[in-house]
């Protein structure tokens, strides 16, 4: 392990590129996009994310999750807080049932993260 | 669970988004997007795959892998074979070393489909 990954504040102090990728200068950058991707790394938390793009305005009741998917509120209320989580949805609470919507940019700029892979310097 | 849900090969023949979004009509895509997902979900990968990009012409030796990261010659094989199974990098046996080559189409391609998480149609 090098210096640099022992103190990960660092990242944006090195020159690009100089000695390594970005990748290795800020691994806590590795460690965060990890997560994200690690929340979208299930079927069904797939298939919720874009049930609730699919609702007027991206934006859905719990209440109208369940039934498509064939899955108990639980199980939904679970998946949506790891979807919170990661920043993929925002949660609203109104009475007794809670409403999640999208967060298009940041699928967005988890695909900006994804092109950047191959290009080490960014 | 819905009839089209247990007959993913009638996929492309629904009209879209009646009565449901590609994801809860295909789940054989869902699938295939998340168990790719899930190979970009832990960190030591990410940062193997940023690190083969570094390399002239994005090919490097695992030889070249094993020091920046400070993992052993195993753990790196491990992690660049679910890559490679991914479809992340392609392998290349060359006398006593493995040559991994990045497939920067296979990141493009990933990131297009989380940006159509945003659109339940595509």
């Amino acid at each position: 392990m090098t210096t640099t990954q022992q103190n990960p504040t660092n990242c944006q102090q090195d020159a690009c590129c100089t000695p390594t990728p970005t990748v290795l200068r800020c691994p806590a950058k590795s460690r965060d996009l990890a997560r994200r991707m690690k929340a979208l790394s299930d079927p069904t938390r797939l298939q919720l994310l874009q049930l609730v793009a699919a609702h007027p305005g991206g934006r859905a009741c719990i209440c109208d999750l369940t039934t498509p998917l064939g899955v108990t509120q639980p199980t939904v209320s679970h998946h949506m807080k790891l979807l919170a989580e990661s920043g993929f949805v925002t949660r609203e609470r109104q009475g007794k049932w809670t409403y999640y919507t999208m967060r298009p940019e940041a699928l967005d700029d988890l695909g900006q993260r994804l092109a950047n892979l191959n290009h080490p310097c960014s």
